[in-house]
């Protein structure tokens, strides 16, 4: 399990959410009060847009807590759209390519969540990837492939759509592979423009997401409310697909795609 | 705070008592029971004795719960007589050079505790260093400076003495500082031969250390017994110190050297 | 490109070839003499053998002449067989599973030189890989494919056959994929008990290869020799296979397997 | 030794100068044309100025080379006024706090070069430095040591002189060490307003340094050019101090402050 945040608004120090707060991303790297695990102390990232297209990400293997170089760059950065990660390992070891947030192209994607029976699915599910994206991969999470597999579902023209479809494939695979479906799966992506969020889980039991406005005048997306005296935390429902522009936030029930239905119909 | 776990006795893999048992130091690094701080994972090091006078020396930033080198390491090693840490930062950053145990010629230490104040009086007390040791400081810590304080009062002819030497110059500087002396001192050290351990704090509170004889016939010191199941854990009282060789175990209470009485007669 | 240096004879402390002799591989990280590239800063890794039948593992992604852990653990430990790399990153990030030797069960591996075109060809190459093997991929690198493909190949039963097999497997792929096979392989690996070597290049340049007996009773194998004023280096021949066991050296050509001509017959 | 490269001028992404061209900082970290040594590998770091007086910092101990966050911050962020430096130890352990630039307050600086016998001379040369300074110190480079000293000797009212008196302050400690003065400084610091360098050797041989404009309409430091091809490279010669600001470069020569004469006098 992981912890995460994220913002869409007018342009921010990133440390206003990162790492300022009493109970910041980076405080929850050490004490998360909401996660199965408080410690998340399996590395970091941050992806942020600015004049061009593509993120900017950083990541690394250290605890959040105890990076100057995090405590610094979210102090000088700042940015009208950016997510941030502090991980707690489940599968997949310490390595900077195994730390979220994940980019490809002007595409950034981070996760709190995993795949169950990764290891027993791990070379089923990589090989519904499409050869190019196949090659983008460069670490061995579950985290990673659910980014490339929603890539390859098409992200780019159908952001809803593709979250759907990617979530059926992993059900289907698991299924034809004799086991329940397990899927935790509380995922924020971007392309620039928008955020998007997507809450599920295949029993029910999501990891937490809460939202809420900023003075700012923006909007963030995060694990847990990194500031208990700022009223306004709202929770995003289990079974929820949310997306953000700087015109207001849309939420809508989230729907897998049954890919076994289709087939018998 | 920190936690530790040495040994002495027949040569035996570093794992036995590093990282196999359910409560291994490195499970301490993730959830230490005793101590202040849950998580201690700022780090972590290695010191072993073999077939020379010196000790080989192996420390990282990462938690060593998150250390694959570590892991094989521990597995591969064995040894008559070796130092583990898992470091809780309280002063100076996250780097190598700040990880215990820290080693000079044969001997090796690690600590958990703390100088209170120590930015405050940080550089009266190293002014007490000679020239030699002054110049072998890599790290900031307040530990590093304990152990060079320590060699510089003697400790390779008078253990006992240096350590309660060094106790009382840190008490001294404190007090000409206009300061209450704020020091806690659960140590650990080594000059291949022999194994030394310290429980003292200034305040009567100093962290938790316990012994046990170890099925192999040899003898452990640790934080925290690393196996409940385990019967035979023995407390250390506070205001001790521990002297352990090959054919067993002394205990004496320990009292630092008061050098105000000294000027006063 | 890389450089490498491994060992078989009687216990020796790593450091003897490691890192004192003048041109010791890790000099030859800041300066090597007979590779494509002078600096093979991209990490480095040790293997070694002691009292279990899987040998230690060591790896880091720092240079192998700035890392003080890899000097302590070269003059600390002593083994009667251990392998040892320094990385010049062809192809993989610099990341500690991309760094050689790799590690499966009792055996340990690492390599020299690269497969052409990887990047097209990779994912014709893992499908190769029976299930048990692709679950322990834990990089991207070629060096490791080819060692799963050679364990894939019967690397237990039959490691001249292995080896041939997989240069085989390798230039059908390529073939099929319409390119012309690329292949350069001065590889060492051992199962604790026999060291082999083979160098080989599907353009007959393969990287340079020497081996010497030691001081100490035993016999090394190298990229470049580390002690000029030494003598008795002798250069492997491009196309050979090697086999060195505590009662001496054996050398024979190396032909790989031709899986075209299998089938047409 | 090292290389560094500093910009000031119209805002730039940062890769322009670091990453990007041919002959980039980035790329002499590998192949450096005019140092002593062509291999920059013992890490790197950037400090650029934005909305805030205090400059950002990103250090790390990978070879420049090989840091993928490096890249993607040099792409990410642009500035009207960075510094960007790799290191070649030649003192101090390869950590992050010994990775130039060093910041404080609204202060950046980082160097090429060294003092001779800083090994002998690192006690009495720290004992010059005020206690809020010396409380400062992160690590143990001579370079960090130039810089505190130089902010002890007033950079905020007076960097000429502060620079001047603290090249004295070195050779005189050194004199009265009974050393001759070896002192190399090829250094660069700023406020967030003013870029200044010094180009200065106690032996006349001080390291390269050149400056040019950018087609940007600014003006870039840096020890060697980055750009064969550009037009336009003039060497500052040795022994100068160089100030540029927006509306231009000033080039005075540069004398140290001499402390035996004004004791004599």
């Amino acid at each position: 399990m992981c912890r995460w945040a994220a913002y869409l608004g007018p342009e921010l120090f990133l440390e206003t959410i990162v790492s300022a707060p009493c109970h910041s991303l980076v405080a929850q790297s050490h004490c998360a009060l909401e996660a199965k695990t408080a410690t998340n102390g399996d590395g970091f990232g941050i992806a942020w847009y600015g004049a061009r297209p593509e993120p900017g990400l950083y990541r690394d293997i250290l605890p959040a807590w105890s990076d100057p170089n995090l405590q610094s760059l979210c102090r000088q950065i700042s940015s009208r759209l950016f997510l941030a990660h502090v991980r707690a390992a489940t599968g997949g070891g310490t390595s900077r390519t195994n730390c979220h947030p994940f980019a490809s192209g002007r595409w950034s994607f981070m996760h709190n969540g995993q795949i169950g029976a990764w290891g027993k699915l791990r070379r089923r599910l990589e090989s519904l990837l499409p050869d190019a994206l196949y090659d983008q991969r460069q670490g061995t999470t579950d985290s990673e492939f659910l980014f490339l597999l929603m890539l390859a579902e098409g992200l780019d023209q159908d952001p809803f759509g593709a979250a759907a479809r990617a979530v059926g494939r992993v059900t289907e695979v698991a299924e034809s592979a004799g086991l329940s479906p397990d899927l935790k799966l509380t995922a924020c992506f971007s392309d620039g423009e928008t955020l998007w969020a997507l809450r599920h889980a295949s029993d029910g039991l999501a990891p937490t997401l809460y939202t809420a406005q900023t003075p700012s005048g923006g909007r963030c997306l995060v694990s847990e409310p990194f500031d208990r005296s700022q009223s306004g935390w709202q929770a995003v429902p289990p079974e929820s697909f949310v997306a953000i522009r700087p015109d207001g936030m849309t939420l809508r029930p989230f729907v897998p795609a049954s890919f076994r239905l289709a087939r018998i119909a």
